[in-house]
């Protein structure tokens, strides 16, 4: 028996009608049925590979993947840009208005939120399903095109896994592109995934990820990279440009690493932490913070202020180290109006090691600000003692000479 | 003629009844042959591609690469934790207990211990061969489940090889799974290796390695990353997790580059090197040691106290900067009982300059300890001056504020 | 209709004698025209994958991809060493002696120097086209085998482009292998780009570029890395080797990240910059120089002395920092002759901050050199006050202790 499937020549035994063109959810689920029914025993179960050749899909039943060694797999990410097809007036002289390559349109008629949900009960653990190279498009955006908001997931892992991998994908114009619920080795590599609402995140307990090598942008809604209880989590070699309501947010997670990024956003809060958030590590980054300037956009932001601090750090020992962190934005859009704008804030916690950064500004700001409740921070060579200021004694600081 | 193979389809002309299932490494060598009967001179030599749908196959016979531009690839890298399954008493109930995707048991019954080796004499040398997206897996070890012994090595480059790539593959349960001699810009990527003895080990001399992207773990008894006679190394982007008696161990190697990397161990010497080891930066890495929490395991170690240093160093002109090195082991777990532990230990060499870097202990530790024999080490904003030890005079110092 | 194509399998209708071996060119040229004539409308352009088994083809027309989604893709990089070839005088024995996997001599007898150009009017840009896992090499230089001249170009992106990609991809013995003129979002990575005059040049504007994983190495004519006009490219995990003219050349480029690469070259400059860069970081990089050690190259030279600075850099606010720099030049070689070589030379600009940098040299060098037109360099722990040369006033300094 063949392990290897193709969505456009897969029938379905009772509904012959049913084409990929028309609903390759039910494509898939009907080929994981048969690969079910192949493998019958606890020892007999590589799994498969279902390929999905360029072409323009829907989907319009989730797709339940619940076995190990799945490969789904297309022939290309085919990205293109929605949020610019919808703010631009007439687009009927326009090639193409789709994105494409392995494209699959989210539209969902069966009640579910999710194209590709991955879930099992029992033991071991779901292991290594990849999902590669092709492309999931929410369509549109409701109640406007530049709203965020649709309701629509593009994968979400809802039962533990281990050692999963989604690479070489495109997300696109959804409310929620990747949602990872109890990973374990979990990777996110080489994929494009913008203008979705928010684009990774680790819910639940997760150890040992890695976010690598992708393009990530989020909407002012969502998040850009969203880690919770996560545990040594490595965020590096990423692109993550606006405009997310932050690039990496981590809550009660520990142990992560935050390096090698080139980090561009629109709003305060680009790495944001709630919780208790301890010993991370956040070094040779470029934090680069303007202005949204796509006129259809400046309506929105955040709702954080200027005051929140770029990096807004609670919990215990972490450091800060050798990053560039450029501020950019007219003195008149400052908010509250008039402020000092903080770059680093330490908004709670002991220990924290902030050293090594270069803040250029456009204007005069405070490079770190430590909260009267903060202590034991230690500042060195981020900026002079007129750069840094603190509403508490427990802290030592090396001004830049 | 094609130059695309499938194992599955594939015949032996003299031996019609083994399939891929029964021996994959007598089918792939009857592949090569039928390559190397088609091209037959020196330009036309294009290789071929060999591939492994999804499936689990039986190696007993040794595969002899000794063709350049081979690739040999499957669906997926088909990870599945062995150590839990053989650590758990009973899995009658579990829906799968063995690897998947394109998954390969190592059984050899050739008397050789690879499942590949590759391996050729005369010029040029073997350039470009690929291994990608296939598990190779060694069953069992032995006399124990946890033992991380049974002899076999997944993939063996025995000759001077230039431009190779192992990526996207899965290997477990060998003792030894990726070993290169002589290697020259190779580069393993983006890879699954976990739970074997040894997992990547450069030996001979190799020069412009990438070993990025990875998730790496080897045993007690072996190394996540072994480089003998390294030249320019470079080591970024990957997680490696406990067990192995190091995370990366250098030997005799130069200029090296180990950064942006998660490395989490149960032992002393997370990076270990031996011999003279110059002008290697180690930066922008997140160390984490803490005890072995796995019962089954506990009672295995590395053989090394907590003096030998969760970095030890010999060598010259080294950079150690910029890394959150987080110590976490109960007091009374300490070995020797009651000793302070040492986080780096600078055990011989003249001007390594070890700056910044952040360090979080549960118990008072000796941030650096530098022995008498060593000369013209830097210390800069690695701790107070009560956790820096000297027995030499020749150093500087400058402690954190 | 299918959109999977094999190049060995098309014919062209009214060329049916035209093979892939004969002209690649040409039969890709009409798959497109297929593509094109299959999709006809806004709302039906999927795009098509193109493949390429291995093989040797030879490329005697140029290849004009003007739509989207189009992945071109064979089955591995293919590079073997054409510098070691033609510098052998006897090569009869070899087993092979060109390139390989899905190989191509790039040929052209239509008077165009590229091998493929992405090109298109309209809108939207062009979007998401990939080129992976073939080879493209430009068989021989002129006038000799060392030259790195020839004309030839491997793929050139000559309108905006956006979410492109090039990914394990083998380029040798071009003149310029990759360019990409208007980039955004795109991704070179995972490529082995070496014994090219120039390798990757983003020309026009580019944003959010990223240049990582990848084997590269120039010739002394070319670039192995240049950018101009670039916002926030991203360079890291990258193995950069000789002999490039630089290792990186920045021109009018900002914000751009340089981290986490191992860099090695045979003349001063490797960081090279020139017009006006600003808000660069430069971070946790291995800079290893050392004179050409290969006989038939050591004549020639990118035409700078030892006192342009091994990182040569004008403009503001960059930040350069955590690096290892190893110069290693016999005294009697360093030009000019008897001259103090300089490792860092900030030859213009504001507010450069330059910090916690080891420097390893093998005579005295001044690590930092500031112009006199210079203005408010901060120099951190990269140097004794002997080792920092200043033509200012207007810098600070604090020396290593």
């Amino acid at each position: 028996m063949s392990t290897v499937y193709d969505v456009t020549t897969w029938r379905i035994p009772d509904d012959p009608a049913t084409t990929a063109h028309t609903d390759i959810g039910k494509i898939i689920n009907s080929i994981i049925a048969d690969v079910k029914a192949q493998q019958t025993t606890q020892s007999s179960r590589p799994g498969a590979v279902i390929y999905i050749p360029p072409g323009h899909y829907s989907l319009k039943t989730r797709v339940t993947v619940d076995i190990s060694f799945l490969q789904i797999k297309g022939s290309g990410h085919g990205f293109t840009s929605l949020n610019i097809r919808y703010n631009t007036s007439d687009t009927s002289g326009w090639w193409e208005i789709w994105p494409g390559a392995s494209h699959i349109k989210v539209e969902n008629t069966d009640g579910n939120s999710e194209a590709f949900i991955v879930q099992r009960t029992g033991d071991p653990r779901l292991s290594s399903i990849e999902f590669r190279d092709f492309c999931l498009d929410g369509v549109s955006f409701t109640p406007t095109q530049n709203s965020y908001t649709n309701g629509k997931i593009g994968i979400r892992f809802a039962s533990d896994n281990d050692a999963c991998k989604v690479t070489g994908m495109g997300f696109v114009y959804l409310e929620r592109a990747l949602v990872n619920n109890g990973a374990d080795a979990f990777d996110a590599t080489d994929n494009f995934i913008v203008e979705c609402g928010s684009c990774i995140e680790l819910t639940g307990a997760s150890q040992a990820v890695k976010v690598t090598n992708n393009h990530i942008g989020g909407g002012f809604t969502g998040y850009s990279v969203f880690a919770e209880g996560a545990e040594g989590l490595l965020v590096t070699g990423n692109n993550v440009f606006p405009r997310g309501r932050s690039v990496v947010h981590l809550k009660n997670s520990n142990r992560c690493v935050i390096t090698a990024n080139r980090f561009q956003a629109f709003y305060p809060g680009m790495i944001d932490t709630e919780g208790t958030n301890k010993e991370n590590l956040i070094s040779s980054n470029h934090f680069y913070r303007v202005p949204e300037g796509y006129p259809p956009m400046q309506g929105n932001d955040n709702g954080k202020d200027d005051l929140y601090g770029l990096i807004h750090l609670v919990g215990d020992n972490n450091m800060i180290s050798t990053n560039l962190i450029d501020y950019n934005v007219p003195a008149d859009s400052v908010k509250p109006s008039g402020a000092t704008p903080t770059l680093i804030l330490v908004a709670g916690g002991d220990a924290n090691f902030i050293s090594n950064n270069h803040c250029v500004t456009n204007i005069a700001t405070n490079h770190v600000v430590l909260d009267a409740s903060t202590t034991n921070t230690k500042i060195l060579d981020c900026g002079t003692t007129s750069q840094i200021r603190s509403d508490t004694d427990s802290y030592t600081l090396r001004p830049t000479p």
